[in-house]
Protein backbone atom coordinates (compact mmCIF):
# COMPACT_ATOMS: atom_id res chain seq x y z
CA UNK A 1 0.00 0.00 0.00
CA UNK A 2 2.21 3.02 -1.37
CA UNK A 3 1.72 6.71 -0.31
CA UNK A 4 0.28 9.27 -2.24
CA UNK A 5 2.56 11.56 -4.51
CA UNK A 6 1.48 15.77 -4.30
CA UNK A 7 1.71 17.21 -7.79
CA UNK A 8 0.93 20.45 -6.80
CA UNK A 9 0.49 22.17 -3.31
CA UNK A 10 -1.15 25.63 -2.22
CA UNK A 11 -1.47 27.19 0.70
CA UNK A 12 -4.50 28.48 1.26
CA UNK A 13 -4.71 28.63 4.86
CA UNK A 14 -1.44 29.97 7.05
CA UNK A 15 -1.45 31.49 10.37
CA UNK A 16 0.35 30.50 13.66
CA UNK A 17 -2.25 27.60 14.44
CA UNK A 18 -3.20 26.41 11.07
CA UNK A 19 -2.25 25.95 8.04
CA UNK A 20 -4.29 24.14 5.00
CA UNK A 21 -2.73 22.92 1.83
CA UNK A 22 -5.01 22.22 -1.18
CA UNK A 23 -3.25 19.53 -2.94
CA UNK A 24 -3.44 17.77 -6.11
CA UNK A 25 -2.97 14.11 -5.73
CA UNK A 26 -1.27 11.63 -7.95
CA UNK A 27 -2.12 8.08 -6.57
CA UNK A 28 -0.34 5.18 -6.48
CA UNK A 29 -2.31 3.18 -8.69
CA UNK A 30 -3.49 5.53 -11.06
CA UNK A 31 -6.12 8.62 -10.73
CA UNK A 32 -6.10 11.63 -8.97
CA UNK A 33 -7.78 13.84 -6.52
CA UNK A 34 -7.55 17.38 -7.68
CA UNK A 35 -8.56 19.40 -4.41
CA UNK A 36 -7.28 17.05 -1.70
CA UNK A 37 -6.90 19.36 1.80
CA UNK A 38 -4.10 18.60 4.03
CA UNK A 39 -4.52 20.45 7.38
CA UNK A 40 -1.67 21.17 9.65
CA UNK A 41 -1.58 22.14 13.21
CA UNK A 42 0.38 21.52 15.88
CA UNK A 43 0.75 18.51 18.02
CA UNK A 44 -1.04 18.61 22.01
CA UNK A 45 -0.33 17.24 24.77
CA UNK A 46 -2.82 15.95 27.50
CA UNK A 47 -2.77 14.77 30.83
CA UNK A 48 -4.80 12.05 32.70
CA UNK A 49 -3.96 13.20 36.79
CA UNK A 50 -5.72 11.20 39.35
CA UNK A 51 -5.42 12.35 42.96
CA UNK A 52 -4.69 9.56 45.95
CA UNK A 53 -8.16 9.92 46.84
CA UNK A 54 -9.72 8.91 43.45
CA UNK A 55 -10.76 11.55 41.77
CA UNK A 56 -9.65 12.69 37.47
CA UNK A 57 -8.54 15.96 37.44
CA UNK A 58 -10.68 17.36 34.45
CA UNK A 59 -11.76 21.07 32.90
CA UNK A 60 -14.37 22.57 31.87
CA UNK A 61 -14.80 25.49 29.20
CA UNK A 62 -16.50 26.67 26.43
CA UNK A 63 -15.77 25.13 23.33
CA UNK A 64 -16.30 27.45 20.17
CA UNK A 65 -16.20 24.40 17.79
CA UNK A 66 -19.03 22.12 19.62
CA UNK A 67 -20.67 25.61 20.63
CA UNK A 68 -20.81 24.52 24.55
CA UNK A 69 -19.06 23.80 27.60
CA UNK A 70 -16.68 20.68 26.99
CA UNK A 71 -15.36 18.63 29.92
CA UNK A 72 -11.78 17.78 28.92
CA UNK A 73 -8.45 16.70 30.43
CA UNK A 74 -6.07 19.14 30.59
CA UNK A 75 -4.40 19.65 27.53
CA UNK A 76 -2.67 22.46 25.32
CA UNK A 77 -0.09 22.70 22.32
CA UNK A 78 3.55 22.48 22.25
CA UNK A 79 5.35 25.02 22.29
CA UNK A 80 8.66 25.09 20.31
CA UNK A 81 11.29 23.37 22.16
CA UNK A 82 9.40 21.76 24.54
CA UNK A 83 8.88 17.84 24.72
CA UNK A 84 5.68 16.50 25.02
CA UNK A 85 5.64 15.75 28.15
CA UNK A 86 7.46 19.02 29.67
CA UNK A 87 3.81 20.57 27.70
CA UNK A 88 1.65 18.39 29.00
CA UNK A 89 3.22 19.19 32.68
CA UNK A 90 2.93 22.96 31.97
CA UNK A 91 -0.62 22.90 30.96
CA UNK A 92 -1.72 20.66 33.63
CA UNK A 93 -0.32 23.10 36.21
CA UNK A 94 -1.38 25.89 34.19
CA UNK A 95 -4.62 25.32 33.63
CA UNK A 96 -5.34 23.27 37.29
CA UNK A 97 -3.27 24.80 39.46
CA UNK A 98 -1.99 20.46 40.01
CA UNK A 99 1.26 19.00 39.93
CA UNK A 100 1.86 14.92 40.37
CA UNK A 101 4.05 12.34 41.57
CA UNK A 102 4.41 9.77 39.08
CA UNK A 103 4.22 10.46 35.05
CA UNK A 104 4.15 8.20 32.69
CA UNK A 105 3.07 8.02 28.78
CA UNK A 106 -0.08 6.54 28.07
CA UNK A 107 -0.84 7.03 24.44
CA UNK A 108 0.54 8.98 21.08
CA UNK A 109 -2.02 8.96 18.38
CA UNK A 110 -3.06 10.70 15.37
CA UNK A 111 -6.26 13.12 16.08
CA UNK A 112 -7.82 12.45 12.70
CA UNK A 113 -5.32 10.43 10.25
CA UNK A 114 -7.27 10.80 6.39
CA UNK A 115 -6.92 14.95 6.61
CA UNK A 116 -5.02 16.14 9.77
CA UNK A 117 -0.83 15.84 10.28
CA UNK A 118 -1.47 16.71 13.95
CA UNK A 119 -0.91 14.04 16.94
CA UNK A 120 -2.25 14.20 20.53
CA UNK A 121 0.45 13.08 23.36
CA UNK A 122 -1.42 11.75 26.75
CA UNK A 123 0.24 11.26 30.13
CA UNK A 124 -1.06 9.31 32.98
CA UNK A 125 -0.14 10.84 36.21
CA UNK A 126 -1.04 9.69 39.58
CA UNK A 127 -0.66 11.17 42.87
CA UNK A 128 -1.92 14.82 41.58
CA UNK A 129 -1.92 17.77 44.22
CA UNK A 130 -2.89 21.24 44.00
CA UNK A 131 0.09 23.29 44.78
CA UNK A 132 -1.18 26.80 43.17
CA UNK A 133 -3.80 29.00 41.90
CA UNK A 134 -4.52 28.63 38.04
CA UNK A 135 -2.65 30.78 35.98
CA UNK A 136 -4.34 30.94 32.26
CA UNK A 137 -4.54 33.59 29.52
CA UNK A 138 -6.90 36.16 29.68
CA UNK A 139 -8.69 35.11 27.10
CA UNK A 140 -9.37 31.49 28.67
CA UNK A 141 -12.04 30.63 31.13
CA UNK A 142 -11.04 27.27 32.82
CA UNK A 143 -12.85 25.66 35.44
CA UNK A 144 -11.51 23.08 37.17
CA UNK A 145 -13.41 19.62 38.23
CA UNK A 146 -12.56 16.99 40.29
CA UNK A 147 -14.81 13.88 39.59
CA UNK A 148 -15.18 10.74 40.84
CA UNK A 149 -13.96 7.85 38.49
CA UNK A 150 -16.91 5.89 38.75
CA UNK A 151 -18.92 9.26 37.35
CA UNK A 152 -16.36 9.43 34.45
CA UNK A 153 -18.32 6.59 32.14
CA UNK A 154 -21.81 8.33 32.85
CA UNK A 155 -20.02 11.76 31.95
CA UNK A 156 -19.34 10.45 28.56
CA UNK A 157 -22.44 9.02 28.12
CA UNK A 158 -24.53 12.07 28.58
CA UNK A 159 -22.13 13.78 26.45
CA UNK A 160 -20.67 16.28 29.24
CA UNK A 161 -16.87 14.60 28.40
CA UNK A 162 -17.64 15.09 24.40
CA UNK A 163 -13.76 15.11 23.44
CA UNK A 164 -13.23 12.31 21.14
CA UNK A 165 -9.31 11.82 21.17
CA UNK A 166 -9.69 12.45 25.16
CA UNK A 167 -12.12 9.36 25.60
CA UNK A 168 -9.81 6.77 23.96
CA UNK A 169 -6.97 8.05 26.35
CA UNK A 170 -9.42 7.81 29.42
CA UNK A 171 -10.78 4.70 28.08
CA UNK A 172 -7.50 2.85 27.56
CA UNK A 173 -6.01 3.78 30.65
CA UNK A 174 -9.06 1.52 32.07
CA UNK A 175 -7.82 -0.68 29.55
CA UNK A 176 -4.36 -1.34 30.99
CA UNK A 177 -5.56 -1.10 34.51
CA UNK A 178 -4.09 2.02 35.66
CA UNK A 179 -7.41 3.36 36.78
CA UNK A 180 -11.01 1.66 37.56
CA UNK A 181 -14.16 3.84 36.73
CA UNK A 182 -16.20 1.33 39.06
CA UNK B 1 -20.23 29.82 31.59
CA UNK B 2 -21.36 32.02 28.12
CA UNK B 3 -20.66 30.77 24.31
CA UNK B 4 -18.61 33.73 22.52
CA UNK B 5 -20.08 36.15 20.02
CA UNK B 6 -18.76 36.48 16.44
CA UNK B 7 -18.56 39.97 15.49
CA UNK B 8 -17.19 39.14 12.19
CA UNK B 9 -16.97 35.68 10.25
CA UNK B 10 -15.33 35.30 6.81
CA UNK B 11 -15.18 32.09 4.88
CA UNK B 12 -11.50 31.41 3.73
CA UNK B 13 -11.42 27.81 2.51
CA UNK B 14 -15.55 26.67 1.01
CA UNK B 15 -15.50 23.14 -0.76
CA UNK B 16 -17.81 20.21 -0.40
CA UNK B 17 -15.89 18.61 2.37
CA UNK B 18 -14.29 21.62 3.96
CA UNK B 19 -15.25 24.89 5.33
CA UNK B 20 -13.02 26.85 6.67
CA UNK B 21 -14.16 30.55 8.87
CA UNK B 22 -12.32 32.83 9.94
CA UNK B 23 -13.53 34.62 12.91
CA UNK B 24 -13.21 37.49 14.86
CA UNK B 25 -14.60 36.31 18.77
CA UNK B 26 -15.79 38.89 21.28
CA UNK B 27 -15.49 36.89 24.57
CA UNK B 28 -18.00 36.83 26.82
CA UNK B 29 -16.30 38.38 29.92
CA UNK B 30 -14.05 41.16 28.30
CA UNK B 31 -11.34 40.71 25.41
CA UNK B 32 -11.39 39.34 21.80
CA UNK B 33 -10.20 36.81 19.42
CA UNK B 34 -9.58 38.43 16.09
CA UNK B 35 -8.58 35.32 14.00
CA UNK B 36 -10.30 32.10 15.42
CA UNK B 37 -10.32 29.54 12.84
CA UNK B 38 -13.57 27.48 12.74
CA UNK B 39 -13.41 24.12 10.51
CA UNK B 40 -16.67 22.74 9.11
CA UNK B 41 -17.13 19.60 7.86
CA UNK B 42 -19.76 16.54 7.30
CA UNK B 43 -20.26 14.57 9.93
CA UNK B 44 -19.14 11.10 9.59
CA UNK B 45 -20.53 7.42 10.91
CA UNK B 46 -18.35 4.42 11.91
CA UNK B 47 -19.01 0.82 13.12
CA UNK B 48 -17.19 -1.63 15.49
CA UNK B 49 -18.65 -5.02 13.74
CA UNK B 50 -17.54 -8.36 15.43
CA UNK B 51 -18.01 -11.96 13.99
CA UNK B 52 -19.39 -14.49 15.69
CA UNK B 53 -15.91 -15.99 15.73
CA UNK B 54 -14.49 -12.90 17.83
CA UNK B 55 -12.89 -11.02 15.19
CA UNK B 56 -13.16 -7.20 14.53
CA UNK B 57 -13.66 -5.78 11.00
CA UNK B 58 -11.20 -3.33 10.66
CA UNK B 59 -9.72 -1.89 6.76
CA UNK B 60 -6.25 -0.61 5.83
CA UNK B 61 -5.88 2.53 4.16
CA UNK B 62 -3.22 4.77 3.15
CA UNK B 63 -4.20 8.62 5.29
CA UNK B 64 -2.89 11.28 3.63
CA UNK B 65 -2.86 13.29 7.00
CA UNK B 66 -0.81 10.71 8.87
CA UNK B 67 1.47 9.73 5.85
CA UNK B 68 0.73 5.82 6.16
CA UNK B 69 -1.20 3.27 6.39
CA UNK B 70 -3.75 3.04 9.17
CA UNK B 71 -5.82 0.78 10.47
CA UNK B 72 -9.31 1.66 11.10
CA UNK B 73 -13.13 1.45 11.53
CA UNK B 74 -15.17 1.19 8.54
CA UNK B 75 -16.08 4.91 8.37
CA UNK B 76 -17.40 7.73 6.37
CA UNK B 77 -18.85 10.71 5.49
CA UNK B 78 -23.13 10.89 6.20
CA UNK B 79 -24.69 11.37 2.63
CA UNK B 80 -27.37 14.27 2.91
CA UNK B 81 -30.85 12.81 3.55
CA UNK B 82 -29.41 9.89 5.34
CA UNK B 83 -29.38 8.93 9.15
CA UNK B 84 -26.24 8.08 10.64
CA UNK B 85 -26.89 4.27 11.25
CA UNK B 86 -27.59 4.07 7.54
CA UNK B 87 -24.20 5.73 6.42
CA UNK B 88 -22.39 3.38 9.44
CA UNK B 89 -24.27 0.05 7.74
CA UNK B 90 -23.86 1.62 4.25
CA UNK B 91 -20.09 2.62 4.82
CA UNK B 92 -19.72 -1.02 6.18
CA UNK B 93 -21.03 -2.54 3.40
CA UNK B 94 -19.23 -1.07 0.51
CA UNK B 95 -15.58 -0.51 2.24
CA UNK B 96 -16.03 -4.79 3.32
CA UNK B 97 -18.79 -6.61 1.85
CA UNK B 98 -19.90 -7.14 5.35
CA UNK B 99 -23.44 -6.78 7.18
CA UNK B 100 -24.15 -7.34 10.09
CA UNK B 101 -27.38 -8.96 12.16
CA UNK B 102 -27.11 -6.71 15.69
CA UNK B 103 -27.08 -3.28 15.59
CA UNK B 104 -26.82 -0.64 18.18
CA UNK B 105 -25.68 2.85 18.87
CA UNK B 106 -22.77 3.02 21.08
CA UNK B 107 -21.39 6.64 21.02
CA UNK B 108 -22.11 10.17 19.07
CA UNK B 109 -19.06 12.57 20.06
CA UNK B 110 -17.22 15.63 18.99
CA UNK B 111 -13.98 14.82 16.70
CA UNK B 112 -12.54 17.95 18.23
CA UNK B 113 -14.75 20.33 19.74
CA UNK B 114 -11.92 23.17 20.16
CA UNK B 115 -11.97 24.35 16.46
CA UNK B 116 -14.21 21.86 14.46
CA UNK B 117 -18.18 21.28 14.13
CA UNK B 118 -18.10 17.33 13.28
CA UNK B 119 -19.49 14.37 14.92
CA UNK B 120 -18.76 10.94 14.93
CA UNK B 121 -21.60 8.47 15.33
CA UNK B 122 -20.36 5.01 16.17
CA UNK B 123 -22.78 2.06 15.69
CA UNK B 124 -21.74 -1.39 17.34
CA UNK B 125 -22.51 -4.24 15.34
CA UNK B 126 -22.81 -7.94 16.37
CA UNK B 127 -22.51 -11.36 14.23
CA UNK B 128 -20.85 -9.67 11.20
CA UNK B 129 -20.72 -11.58 8.20
CA UNK B 130 -18.99 -10.98 4.80
CA UNK B 131 -22.50 -10.93 2.02
CA UNK B 132 -21.04 -9.08 -1.07
CA UNK B 133 -17.39 -8.05 -2.55
CA UNK B 134 -16.18 -4.75 -1.39
CA UNK B 135 -17.10 -1.94 -3.70
CA UNK B 136 -15.23 1.12 -3.22
CA UNK B 137 -14.51 4.40 -4.97
CA UNK B 138 -11.58 4.33 -7.74
CA UNK B 139 -9.83 6.62 -5.63
CA UNK B 140 -9.84 4.63 -2.63
CA UNK B 141 -7.55 1.68 -1.84
CA UNK B 142 -8.85 -0.58 1.00
CA UNK B 143 -7.94 -3.83 2.51
CA UNK B 144 -10.32 -5.90 4.94
CA UNK B 145 -8.70 -6.87 8.15
CA UNK B 146 -10.19 -9.37 10.13
CA UNK B 147 -8.59 -8.72 13.37
CA UNK B 148 -8.89 -11.14 16.57
CA UNK B 149 -10.24 -8.89 19.92
CA UNK B 150 -7.05 -9.87 21.85
CA UNK B 151 -4.83 -8.20 19.39
CA UNK B 152 -6.91 -4.74 19.02
CA UNK B 153 -4.64 -4.07 22.08
CA UNK B 154 -1.52 -4.36 21.09
CA UNK B 155 -2.51 -2.83 17.51
CA UNK B 156 -3.05 0.38 19.10
CA UNK B 157 -0.25 0.59 21.71
CA UNK B 158 1.98 -0.33 18.55
CA UNK B 159 0.05 2.31 16.76
CA UNK B 160 -1.33 0.43 14.13
CA UNK B 161 -4.98 1.37 15.14
CA UNK B 162 -3.25 5.15 15.29
CA UNK B 163 -6.98 6.96 14.53
CA UNK B 164 -8.03 8.77 18.10
CA UNK B 165 -11.37 9.01 17.80
CA UNK B 166 -11.63 5.65 16.96
CA UNK B 167 -9.57 4.22 19.82
CA UNK B 168 -12.25 5.83 21.99
CA UNK B 169 -14.97 4.15 20.43
CA UNK B 170 -13.67 0.98 20.96
CA UNK B 171 -12.45 1.37 24.39
CA UNK B 172 -15.85 2.58 25.08
CA UNK B 173 -17.13 -0.84 23.67
CA UNK B 174 -15.07 -2.72 26.42
CA UNK B 175 -16.06 -0.39 29.10
CA UNK B 176 -20.01 -1.37 28.45
CA UNK B 177 -19.08 -5.26 28.29
CA UNK B 178 -19.93 -5.56 24.03
CA UNK B 179 -16.52 -6.67 23.65
CA UNK B 180 -13.69 -8.19 25.67
CA UNK B 181 -10.30 -7.75 24.26
CA UNK B 182 -8.23 -10.53 26.40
Amino acid sequence: MKPWSVSKSETVVDRKWLRVKEQHIVLPHGGEIPDFHLIESPDWASTLAVTDTGQIVLVDQYRHGAGRVSRELPAGMIDPGETPEQAARRELEEETGFVAEHWEHLLTINTEPARHTSHAHFYFAKGARRVAAQRVDPSEFIDVVLLDLKDVLPAITEGTILHGVHVGAIMLAVARGLISLS
